[in-house]
């Protein structure tokens, strides 16, 4: 019952902070752009997912996947919202690849959404510490920056990962984000300015760390037949996996390997019937640049602990060995927490069209996408190409 | 690609206040109890569906699949929250079966949980109208009392509904939940008592409105050759869809008519090849007593506007034309809002094996779910029978 599904088409906001826009705003542009890049009618669609993680606590709204429906003009459409944290988007695109191959629904429409500048930061902060385990973590009062700081500061025991290496990580995004007019962040920053910029939690700085970001992206997916009929650059979905893991941190054997991301990894390489060196690039989940070395491990594109080493070597930028977060990542493209898996199958959409312009990787032929849900208990990973 | 899957296991907590106890706790000993039910090992089990409307402002925990993944002994296995508000039960029954359809899945526990007296009352109800179109309802007040108030109000202007008749819907369902040990409200109450209790929202009293309750229900569903290996009395799922309608009211063509679920009926009669007089149960949607009425005309049980007058004439009841909440709906059993939708399938369930004890439906073969979000926005209906 092969049934090959494909994007054949996506659109995004810019990400930032809009302080002028709401969340229905958003959606409904991002919606818009992949419609009309599909080539396809309202009536076309079968059904719609939207990846969001929290705009219970962010814009008092639950219940988003009636209101996507409603605001796109599509009422009466099938809506599904899911959940897993800061996977919510990559979550949403495996349960649309689901949906279509069952057979119940053709076309599908993939959103990701959040706003999360209605709050104060410091609410913002408390809400995304809703993806850490509430009792044993967020009730004694850790958010994420401290969660992560562990995982760095460990991996610097372990490995000899150093301060150097995780600021490359953010010197790196931001010059792939100058190129991405989508992107929060478009300017350069330094070594030095990653270095002294302010600490948040030991050893990660301001500059570590991902955004509070606003914005939406959406894919629309079709089944092979349809793909082939609406688009002439069809990227089709070669592997997709869901893994889980502990909620929270301290029940994990190690806190330096991200396990749901090595048991994802390895089913969607196994699905695509590829392996790490068959990658031709990477958009993973930078929240932290810790977490970008993290997952680069995790991924087999380099040896546990050696992730800031080919940091430092240059082996992640655009040329390199392994081009990681072209984009600008996370750190330097924003992070809506909800739309950042919908937003990294669009920059490998884009680079396998050969449309990402100044950042585009030469003869990328298969790319993958990997999106973590607090600090590892979710991981979804995609593996994208334009070859069937 | 016929690929029938069934229910092969049932499990709830007891519905009500449980101070002592938390979401986790709640999830964990319906799950067990499924997975009891249907012989199961967790080894077995492919992937995790929640239910769940607002863990995220009931106890500051978003994240929740891979929380019932971790607490359930099940970590790596692939677990995904979906949510539509009340709806979000039905809407995971709705997902699951696509995951086992699709062929990457064979068995899915699926669960709905809430927690929601953990918060004061007060702010249940302003999570709850997370539910409503925050923009146009939420922030300007209205709760969801107000909301049905005043569809009850339309109907009773429309259609000469009476106060005594939208009474007798929680008489009836309270009879019903007296029979049922998992209910919150194992007590009868009179027309007198419904009709004297305290004005919410005109003509809405307490006694028209389902309570804030605490509770959990996991089934297990499998595709069809594993169903027959594990359960010797498979309830099959033969009918399952989603419909939206607008998220606000006042959008609405009509606010007496509750769209979304003639649409999701139609397609569920259609995909089951069943007709409305070929049902012999049905639990549906009483989150207030009128939502019992517009649910039974907007299925086909009587024409629009008689919904009141059967009710009446007692047809609605255990042993009457078309029994309807024999487990006392949300108005006796309870409404913790994620898990009402999974609840639902497993009173089904009990009157399909014949296990309903003193509230069983005499030969009772077909059964159908419909389970509502907000006001209307979402709907889900499920057709199940003994036979394929």
């Amino acid at each position: 019952m092969a049934r090959d599904i494909a994007i054949i088409g996506v659109g995004m906001t810019k990400f930032g902070e809009f302080w002028e826009r709401g969340y229905r705003s958003l959606i409904t542009e991002s919606g818009s752009r992949a419609i009309i890049d599909a080539g396809i009618d309202g009536k076309d669609i079968d059904a719609i997912y939207v990846g969001s993680m929290t705009p219970g606590r962010l814009i008092g709204q639950e219940h988003v996947g009636a209101l996507v429906a409603d605001y796109a003009g599509l009422v009466g459409v099938p809506a599904t919202r899911v959940e897993a944290a800061c996977s919510s988007g990559g979550l949403a695109l495996h349960q649309a690849y689901l949906a279509i191959k069952s057979g119940l629904y053709d076309i599908v429409v993939v959103g990701g959404v959040e706003k999360m500048t209605d709050v104060a930061t410091e609410h913002a902060t408390v809400a995304l510490a809703g993806a850490a385990d509430q009792e044993w973590e967020g009730f004694h009062g850790i958010t994420f920056p401290g969660l992560y700081a562990m995982m760095a500061r460990r991996h610097m025991v372990d490995y000899g990962t150093t301060d150097e290496q995780i600021s490359m990580v953010s010197v790196k995004n931001h010059a792939n984000g100058k190129l991405n007019p989508y992107a929060q962040f478009q300017y350069d920053v330094s070594l030095q300015d990653v270095m002294n910029s302010s600490m948040v939690a030991d050893p990660l700085r301001l500059l570590h760390c991902s955004p509070i970001t606003d914005g939406a992206a959406t894919v629309v997916l079709a089944s092979g037949e349809t793909a082939k009929k609406f688009c002439k650059k069809p990227v089709w979905i070669r592997g997709t996996a869901l893994a889980t893991d502990t909620l929270s941190l301290h029940e994990r054997k190690s806190i330096t390997k991200i396990e749901a991301s090595v048991v994802a990894g390895g089913k969607a390489y196994q699905m695509a019937g590829v392996k790490p060196s068959d990658i031709d690039f990477a958009e993973v989940h930078d929240c932290f640049t810790i977490a970008e070395i993290l997952a680069i491990e995790s991924l087999g594109f380099c040896k546990i602990g050696e992730g800031g080493k080919i940091t430092e070597d240059g082996e992640t930028k655009i040329g390199g060995r392994i081009p990681i977060n072209t984009s600008g990542g996370l750190k330097a493209k924003g992070h809506p927490v909800g739309a950042t898996g919908i937003a990294q199958a669009i920059e490998a959409t884009w680079q396998l069209r050969g449309e990402a312009d100044k950042r585009q990787v030469k003869d990328a032929k298969i790319g993958l996408t990997q999106n973590v849900g607090g600090s590892g208990a979710t991981c979804t990973v995609h593996i994208f190409s334009m070859e069937k």
